[in-house]
């Protein structure tokens, strides 16, 4: 499934979990404050990892020392979230690179599937000690691929 | 159950939630930022009026235009929280009056039971135009009591 | 200056205003928590409407019931922000459409001219009553209109 | 000035910072969410150790791993605050221990001089590594002391 440049293709099934949007996420428009986005979908990634990949993020990041900082990212937001919301917040990996991986997050209303917003952001692994990146450790990219479809 | 300054003894049961403590609720020494100590059990306010006492949280606030804002905290801090750690976060009401409510919430390690932080909270219910004390509403007012304790 | 579509070319001039990296903003890893550029390039919007275009930004919100929703954002992470680093917040109008307008914001370091992040992001002026765009009010726009510099 | 038990009476000059309120402080109902209250005087405390005691808080955090945590709080809410609300944040040291110290926060309308909130904090100087408690350091008590009033 690897490519030339080191590069994978994406496995397309997504991780997904269910929030609610609260009272301490809005402005005072009653609407999602946008960072707030951004703050829940970072909650995401670290379930991705502890639970759908199975790796600890945490002990990742406090003992590993390995971080998961963000270089890039494009978002579009789409509709309003209001207090009280209940969302699916979606995850798939679009890309994985040697020390990169572009993910595809997704805040959408699981009733009607009215996409919220949606962003397109690279991560890098990167050593907390240098802030520079490493290559991404061998159990994470293995877990990440088992989640892979198989090629056809 | 009500004395009589219209005071009312405190139901003992406590509502209960599970939270992870995340990454975004650390600070740069990797425990949790106090201030959201406070965000997590605004949360916790938002469940338990909501799921605990039947009432709708967000529709009392933006439909009916009642807030909860706190006019008082007492808060101790005895242990730290990591990233990554599992807590349980529990709320009892201790006194409830005509126009205010005492709440006692905490945060504490289900495993060991050791509390991490605790707080003791008066809010008082108002209204959402003026920003003035009102009555507790009835529907409230009765839930709340419907989870009290039989007097002996 | 306006252009056949009702877009205006972008004014040049940088809106600054200096931030010091404080310690609420950053995350385990001791740099700033990247939805905090958010947060931070959000006041950084408030102080130009207010101060530099001499709008009043919160009566726009809670009086005239104009918000200012971000609906696209393209943002790059080139350096690390760290706790106690002076920094500078920049924001330059790149196009002015008739209800929406694309700001390019960025953090740099004034000392060394470091460019610590980016972002090209597209506001739309709504109603808060129905969450719908509107017009970009006329002295909202005279105002970004003047800070342009003349054609040539 | 040192009392018995090592511990020392309140300077009296108040540490002053103004601060606008943002729309990133408030919540919904359009008024400072409460906790950002204790994120703003967190800002506040890192003012007063840099600039007002000349001691370098982040060096204090990030390299002589000295935290400064709460242990304990009282806090009034008495006026709410309103998004673009000038305001003024006040310090003062009410009690200086051994290994902690109490500070007299608020929030005022340097205007009317309305109290919006005020809070009573007790902070601890710890080990960022064992998160125990250790002596304030002696250049912070120093400097302290030095703002402290000398006795009649």
């Amino acid at each position: 499934m690897a490519t030339s440049a080191g590069e994978t293709e994406a496995p397309q099934a997504e991780f997904q979990r269910a929030r609610m949007i609260r009272f301490s996420d809005c402005d005072p428009a009653g609407i999602v404050f946008y960072p707030q986005y951004f703050v829940m979908l970072n909650g995401l990634v670290e379930d991705w990892v502890s639970e759908g990949l199975g790796i600890g993020y945490h002990a990742l990041i406090s003992e590993r020392r390995i971080g998961l900082p963000t270089v890039r990212l494009e978002a579009d937001f789409r509709a309003v979230s209001r207090m009280g919301d209940r969302v699916t917040l979606g995850l798939a990996v679009e890309r994985l690179g040697s020390r990169s991986m572009t993910l595809v997050l997704r805040c959408f209303d699981p009733a009607s599937g009215e996409l919220r917003m949606q962003v397109k952001q690279v991560l890098v692994t990167t050593s907390l000690e240098s802030h520079r990146a490493v290559e991404i450790p061998q159990d994470l990219r293995t877990a990440i691929l088992r989640g892979a479809p198989s090629p056809a």
